[in-house]
């Protein structure tokens, strides 16, 4: 089962009539063949929102004219569009301790220690983002990484960052949401994946899933339980933002999968 | 919130280039708003299917005259569609047993009683059939009627006659699937709403779901925990049909929720 | 299969060595035999909970004598026990408004009407309560009863009043959790089962589930999802407190099923 | 929270009078707090099952000599126990194939290839077995090993050996399990772990889980989506064996977790 290139356009823009018909006519001309278009309008917001994705065997526009060809039809429709392919590499990875240095260096990833303390934060998260930014870097995921992010860096990667939170979000905001939930003497504990904002476990969510505890788990049972939950979620959203499938709007996300 | 009247329309054809943009124009051209577009390509069959719906508001076309100025389209296209609106009556209910007559009666909802023995299966069917058509029926609903339909009653419902079989189907075909879930000591039982078809337990699945069991649950307990679990899968495959998402497809269905 | 009668024994004690072995044996010389022991140690209290189910049949106290014959034991280990036998019916039910009393009436159970006001509430909760003494009522159910119940009614039925609130708490704590998750853009809601306390949704979790929502999902989608949810929670909580299955434990609840 | 050591005690055994009392009662002599006691009475086979743990520390028997000390009454009770104390090591890793090689070793766990042809099946496993025993291993876990064992492995580490296999068994036993989905067009699918007995995919149940999947999904999907539910419930299934958790009976396992 051999795959074909596929190009996928992500858009959001103000709803208005007859936005699906422009778009498939714009690739119809072009001899794109769709196979997956989905789109929604969310209701609070009013905004449309679309993703499409077409062959690009047999398109006739190249694939790097792609976007210019289609700034007239966006910039009149009002729209945010964005376009790209899969997949993503890893690039390398950032940590503020040595301790666990040796686990990407096996698979051949650069490893990257800086030390944060309350007093060097600001500094270190400038160092941090230049050396993003000279990687070309497109998405940031903190795994585990047990820091809040300062406003800068939530700012300078708008939706491209992609943290897990180890509970069902709002519940258990902030730190030790294991301790939390045992406390609270819930049956169920969550995960949940979210980009980053300003504001601590108040982004966007991508995806979240839970698994069944119960009085005999301890904080420690709580914790092995959570975290193959983390993985796996976290995994999910990593590869829905990979396939343009994640298309935030304001607080929340629309997910076309 | 007040709901705005929409038609919703769904189309199965043999795939080609501009299938949504044709749709798209033709519902442009008319003024018609779409608030929900959904399409897929099914790759074992070759199959477009697509889900739109639009608000009626402002459309130009009447109601009653949609189906007949998209006829062209559709005979074009070789497409087969169909279109419709929201929600179903509970018209009437039919049983082999006199046993819960009070509880539709209650409701007032008309209760039929045929029952039906190996010899008169086929001749009460009939009897079956005609007062459905009588009464128009468009959707068939098996709720734990524990008898096999013959191959004329599910042939006259294609599609159209919801069974909730209390297994994960494939697993535990036929009588007693707590029985033979028990037997083989699952960890999760499951229950399953699918279309009817003239093989038992084989038509395409429209939902499933499953709810955690242990070693400590009898039979009885099984039977139990999979009653509230029936009910749940059922209502929802009941719930996607009526809002036609529920998009057969050979042996399969896609469903756009 | 036919169901042998059985007595239950929950029991709640400060934790000391030879527990089990005391009560086991306690059983034993009156030959019972024990078909299910469960038990635990409350880390955070040090309580020690059991709950034992034997066979009656064959046991040399008599059902009435069993709770006498077991005090003295009770007391040398300052147990709190409770014993009994399933399951309950349906006394009566209470509403603030008369709009459902076809319903239960339909099935010959006795409806109530005590319509709620700020004004009248602490008045009509105490004609409540001396409804419920008259006719011996052992457990409480809020089925969407959307009065927060005063203090005085929480304190007369300590763990014996259980409520169902729509949302996975402590997320969503208050009125209108539905449209708190829709604002909050999460991809799962839940519906928790607790048994009521003075402070508003902060009593012991009984049980808890989830269901998976998406973007399209109105606020009324919500509704209509969460109904099915709250049903089912709430029947396997009021199972499971039936069954003697529930032992509270300060702010949390062990469940033996 | 420092861990206190224990010891857990398994017993199989059939049922009769006065087994908790006895058992317990011996643990309570010697001076040992039970800190977790579950049992159940299998109904089919008429066996009693319990799961007891209980402190070390205090213990008035030494921990070599619990064993011993615990036989006259095993044998008049006719039990089967067994007793031990965690966790696990990975001793070894087993492949038919060199090419992930790197990967144990930069772990340190030394890796052995023995490749398998049909022609020399039984002999290269008869080679696995002596490896195994030299090693005096415990528990054999297959994790992707896509050969059937022969009998006489199956047979030489009964309900020692953990296979996981990619489908909600009983559906979908043999090969290929997410294309036999993908063609039955199920909504959900799952993994199972079990013991391995000589009839393929057929032995004891430890633990089952699903997750969600859609029309949109392909087969290279459901193999994505299933990779991490595979080794979420294979992790559990190992976690619970090496937790003394798992009794088997007969075609069944009891889980006390």
């Amino acid at each position: 089962m051999a795959m074909q290139p596929t190009a996928i356009l992500l858009v959001s823009c103000p709803d208005q009539k007859g936005l699906v018909a422009q778009i498939s006519e714009f690739l119809f001309q072009n001899n794109g063949n769709i196979i997956h278009a989905d789109n929604h309008i969310d209701a609070e917001t009013g905004l449309f929102l679309m993703r499409v994705e077409w062959e690009l065997d047999g398109f006739r526009i190249p694939r790097e004219e792609i976007a210019a060809r289609f700034a007239p039809l966006a910039e009149r429709l009002k729209m945010q569009s964005a376009s790209g392919e899969l997949p993503g590499n890893i690039s390398l990875v950032i940590s503020n301790h040595a301790d666990l240095q040796s686990v990407p260096e096996r698979f051949g990833i650069p490893f990257h220690v800086f030390p944060i303390h309350p007093e060097n934060k600001r500094e270190q998260e400038q160092k941090e983002l230049a050396l993003l930014e000279k990687n070309h870097i497109d998405l940031v995921v903190l795994a585990r990484y047990m820091q809040v992010l300062g406003p800068e860096f939530a700012r300078a990667y708008p939706n491209r960052i992609i943290n897990i939170h180890h509970s069902f979000l709002p519940a258990f905001i902030g730190s030790r949401p294991y301790h939390q939930a045992y406390d609270r003497g819930v049956k169920l504990i969550g995960a949940t994946s979210h980009y980053v904002t300003e504001q601590l476990d108040d982004g966007p969510i991508i995806e979240q899933d839970i698994v069944r505890i119960s009085h005999r788990d301890s904080v420690d049972d709580l914790i092995r339980k959570g975290r193959d939950l983390e993985r796996v979620v976290l995994a999910r959203a990593v590869h829905l933002h990979l396939g343009f499938r994640v298309l935030p709007c304001g607080r929340k996300t629309a997910i076309f999968d």
